[in-house]
């Protein structure tokens, strides 16, 4: 009798553990995810703003300043030198880093770094678009490291300190400016890689003019945008349930970037629409349309393979990829897809929310097609391989990716 | 003939210097406003997350705390004594301030102070909602002053210095988590005065588990949420053109409220209904609803006279005075009201949103006229007089008010 009760008990309480755990697995599955917010940039955005500079370098902190930019365009207009000028006039040291790349490469970073340490560099300035912003970050957490700053990309050390980063934003576009991450590519091994931070390579401030903006030509404008829209869908797209806030964000500000980037294009000096999507990309890339969502990241991941093989503007690269990659989900994974479609395309499918979407990146000048894009003698096979050596066996998570799926995705961009 | 040629060139200098100003004026009047957002604050949102309390005070610097907090129920419901655990186990020393009314006081404030000031603190932690967060501000500022810290509230100094601020979220509504800013009324005066800081009374960190509002009684939830609403309303009537990009997130978030508010009403342990409402409210008031906007702020001044004379719940107030405002404003300066009804209600007119918006209200159990708000003998007079000694001769940007304006409106609350 005795032992009859103790076996009941314990079966009760194998129950109750069993549930418990149960209900945490469910609780899990089912309900919003954890998350943490935190976008510490100083945004300065408007007309003439640039002439802050020199003050925001100081007030977080900076008196020997690495100032990095790309090409010409910068040389050409007179910014840089406007901005040397603000800086002097500041009473701050610099040494001048130029020619990073699009799609910078870790080259530049070595030589960033080493002009950086002969200075003492205490800052990093970025002045130009994503790559600038990107080789500048990768230096500023070189110039804190003794080794190779690779081994951050790589995934054998992680970040624990970095010298603060600046901002003045001349290609409205990548997101980096509010962005704690930062993308290099490995020249000898065509690995484009992204690091992810949840601090330390977030720029202190980001200095915004949309003017900066007025000359930038139509082709690099619409795949800027495109890149926003791609930010946003890479974090829209999500299994996670109840996403309602970021859903709702997502889809005002890519409504917005839709609604602009036409106009940008009709009129190069429409300030209000060039102020207009200059501030979306920021509002895309800085974390405030995903907040507590799993993302997917593989429309990235195989856009980045053929950056790095044919050199092709990442922008340019996802307006081919992103709809091969909505068009194999809407067969196998539609799950989100009809709301996208309803409420950012006004279309009652997702066949016609894609349809809509490829019209809008014609519309704007950008390519849909492998050829389109410029690649002659695409070798589908050698990328397919290298995108899974690139992210792994399976990437993704809204549908996770091996090699076959992968495969049909990218003969959907023929 | 020599002087002639002067004259027509100075002539020419006085067009173009003219015509120059004149653009000038013009592109400040139709473009954009420039703006700064800049929201550091760490986010920590989720489940269980105010375990994590002790490591973000280290984190930002703080070693000896003054924890602020309300009334009794965060002692009841045992969430105080798991921080003063969390806090301890972390090696922090702390002092306890409790009481802090709703409406927060300058007495409670001077008070906190000495508290304070007796420990030797370097950081603030509030525990608790809106009243007891900007009651902390005040005191952490307040802790780096040698003088009055009403000094701050009168205008008469600008704060420079301020010690860091945490907050442990309980009651989503006020948005002080998110916000530099901090209302502290005045007894003597009656004087309830908002500061606004661009940057020294931000929280360094927020910690938001929304399972710690599920207690939230259906009032104190319903007050909150008209709150938020109102937070976002008097960042989008504004005559700023070009509000693109805050018109659509705020739009976004308001009917996301909509929609949250009465399942939380209907089901107070629905995780994620609550987490929406908490999430909504940081984002109602963080600034990113109104980058660039001249914000109104009248409706919000209205009704702190209310609270300040009738000590009546800041929400359920806002409930009463905002759609009086409208009304007021549709017949008197529609502009924003169509697309406001359109974009948020789905409604075809200004006066068919505000129907909505009542109807809302009333569905989530909030009051919609003075007397529903519990007030007897009203004294109109007074609290008209009084709110433009409070906020000046005439105060407002969408449309400024004065003394005959909020009369009307006041009597459209009856």
């Amino acid at each position: 009798m005795h032992e009859n009760f103790l076996r009941i008990f314990l079966l009760l309480v194998q129950v109750v553990v069993a549930g418990n755990c149960y209900f945490r697995k469910l609780k899990e599955y089912f309900f919003m995810n954890n998350f943490e917010f935190w976008s510490p940039t100083d945004f300065v955005f408007g007309r003439g703003v640039e002439a802050q500079t020199g003050e925001l370098i100081k007030r977080f902190g900076g008196s020997k300043v690495l100032l990095v930019y790309g090409g010409g365009h910068v040389v050409r207009s007179g910014l840089l030198a406007s901005i040397q000028d603000v800086i002097r006039q500041s009473g701050i040291d610099y040494v001048l880093y130029g020619g990073v790349q699009p799609n910078p490469i870790d080259l530049s970073v070595y030589e960033g770094i080493r002009a950086g340490k002969e200075l003492g560099a205490d800052f990093v300035l970025a002045v130009g678009g994503g790559s600038v912003i990107d080789a500048a970050k990768a230096m500023a957490a070189g110039l804190c490291y003794d080794g190779d700053f690779w081994d951050f990309y790589d995934g054998k050390k992680t970040i624990e300190a970095a010298l603060p980063v600046g901002v003045v934003l001349t290609i409205p576009a990548a997101g980096s400016e509010g962005s704690g991450n930062s993308v290099i590519t490995q020249v000898t091994t065509h690995r484009k890689v992204s690091l992810r931070t949840a601090y330390w390579l977030r720029p202190r401030f980001a200095v915004m003019n949309p003017e900066l903006t007025f000359s930038l030509p139509p082709f690099q404008t619409a795949a800027g945008a495109t890149d926003m829209m791609a930010h946003i869908m890479e974090r829209y797209f999500t299994n996670t349930p109840h996403t309602e806030v970021p859903d709702a964000v997502g889809e005002a500000v890519m409504r917005t970037i839709i609604d602009a980037t036409p106009k940008v294009l009709a009129n190069p000096e429409d300030y209000d629409a060039r102020a207009t999507l200059m501030w979306c990309g920021t509002l895309a890339h800085n974390g405030i349309c995903g907040t507590g969502n799993e993302e997917d990241w593989s429309s990235h991941g195989m856009e980045h393979e053929l950056s790095a093989f044919y050199g092709v503007t990442h922008g340019a690269g996802l307006a081919v990829v992103f709809p091969a990659w909505l068009t194999y989900m809407a067969s196998h994974h539609p799950a989100k897809l009809p709301q996208w479609a309803k409420r950012v395309w006004g279309a009652d499918s997702p066949e016609e929310g894609i349809a809509r979407f490829k019209a809008w990146l014609r519309q704007i000048g950008m390519p849909t097609t492998i050829e389109e894009l410029g690649i002659k003698n695409f070798d589908i096979e050698r990328i397919n391989k290298h995108v899974h050596v690139t992210r792994g066996e399976v990437f993704g998570n809204y549908l996770p990716l091996d090699e076959q799926r992968t495969m049909e995705i990218y003969k959907l961009m023929l």
